[in-house]
């Protein structure tokens, strides 16, 4: 497994895989890896890319008073989940090797960014889409992997791949979970063992309001107050940020789910942010 | 030589040139070609290139009040100056092919737009900017060619290339200029005869200021203001938009020419708006 620290190592790696006629499969990472980046790096590998991996706390996605700082950093373990999940390469640059000469260009995706998480975060997507597009074009894959877990990201990555028509196959893997149903995520060692022991609410809300749909609740309003009753009762150290019901693509809230939809939500506790969501199908229509 | 009116036909066409051996050398136009165009496709196939040219009047790149309707097309012309230049393939979608599904996603260089031109026309840039990363993404090409007379468009570029880290080396080729000075433009065609025949002073009030230096005159608002001064009584059908003296990568003001700036310049007549530039260089320093 090549480590590269630098764009043009990392570069020299990819062109080297080509010329033997692999092609690059791209799982962008904010590393501190855990299950569910394993099952990226496994799927790029099944799909049968060269599979580079990045690992790039990336500081333009986090606000003012955001977790840049005590983000959870892990090189060690990260390099070590690479390996023994199949990855090829490794990109681990400097913030001075992304950004060096402090760049002035954004990519922004208008409309799909200003709800949701958008909301509360201010700038994240435009720091995210562009430190993504910078990515793709350093590596050039021609797919790259990213969770279902993040489904606004995947939502506004998807749409800024198409809108600039970057050659890549996006790949969406769903959301994998502990036992107890507590999305994968860095921020979960933030929480306090009393917190734990709330989060998994978050996933039963979510399987709560996919539940009720087959037994003839399709209002989105309705649905999105039982999610929120629910964390009310059983997840009371948390703070909703918010629990919404959007279309999966343009993110616009639905009144109705009569069409694939997309329940999500975030909650805030005292010691992290925690978000989650579900893609609820309505009642194949009798006939 | 190959005509493409949709994304998917000029990748094939592209990708058939890779596959032997070929590199692309991309010629991004608005179209009305003439030979300022021309040194473009000629510098490209001089740098060994399988040339592809582009043919596109964006639309976001115009402003509510421009030009974009009656901005000359000239399709039958353009692919016969690029077939006479040995262009190899020529991309002239249509807006629907390259915004179709409206796009939402824009790319921004900021601090580099908001002067000179930038000033006049608000949004231009984010519209040249994401129709080139457009472009780039849809043709992969080694190397992009823009000429010098659009120098903002030029630093934007380049910036853009530089923080995105597109991986494609931009040339820029110097204006061309008729036999009287006034550099080709598509614009050039909507002046009065009266207008045409003041047009030269552009150049002539630059070369003007270039003069001055070796005379000893740095202050670069000594030169702007004999620029300005030039203009007034040579061009007086032309009302000055700007004229400036700018850092050639930064666009930032200068006080003095102590090293290479850029002596830009737009001059809005009836029935076009006119702009030009010019490197100036100071004295290599006595010893």
């Amino acid at each position: 497994m090549e480590i590269c620290q630098t764009i043009d190592s990392f570069r020299a790696v990819l062109a080297e895989a080509r010329r033997t006629g692999r092609t690059i499969g791209l799982v962008p990472t904010m590393g501190n890896l855990h299950a569910g980046h394993a099952s990226l790096i496994d799927r790029a590998a099944a799909d049968g890319h060269f599979v580079a991996v990045t690992i790039f706390v990336n500081p333009t996605q986090f606000g003012p008073g955001e977790d840049f700082a005590r983000y959870p950093r892990t090189p060690t373990e990260d390099l070590e989940l690479c390996r023994g999940h199949g990855a090829a390469a490794v990109f681990m640059p400097t913030v001075d090797e992304m950004y060096g000469e402090k760049g002035v260009t954004t990519v922004s995706v208008a409309s799909l960014t200003g709800g949701l998480c958008g909301r509360s975060r201010p700038g994240h997507f435009d720091g995210v889409c562009t430190v993504v597009a910078k990515l793709f074009n350093i590596a050039g894959p021609e797919a790259a992997y990213f969770g279902q877990k993040d489904a606004q990201q995947c939502a506004v990555i998807a749409r800024m791949i198409a809108d600039l028509n970057f050659p890549i196959r996006m790949v969406i893997c769903p959301t994998v979970r502990e036992a107890d149903g507590l999305a994968l995520s860095s921020r979960n060692r933030y929480l306090s063992p009393a917190e734990r022991q709330q989060a998994p609410q978050l996933y039963a809300a979510l399987k709560l309001a996919a539940s009720m749909v087959p037994q003839g609740t399709t209002d989105a309003n309705r649905l999105a107050a039982a999610i929120a009753d629910h964390l009310a009762r059983l997840a009371p150290l948390g703070k909703i940020e918010y629990v919404e019901i959007v279309n999966p693509h343009s993110l616009s809230p639905v009144q109705q789910v009569d069409r694939p939809v997309l329940a999500a939500l975030a909650v805030r506790f005292d010691s992290a942010r925690l978000i989650d969501n579900m893609r609820v199908e309505p009642e194949p229509s009798g006939g």
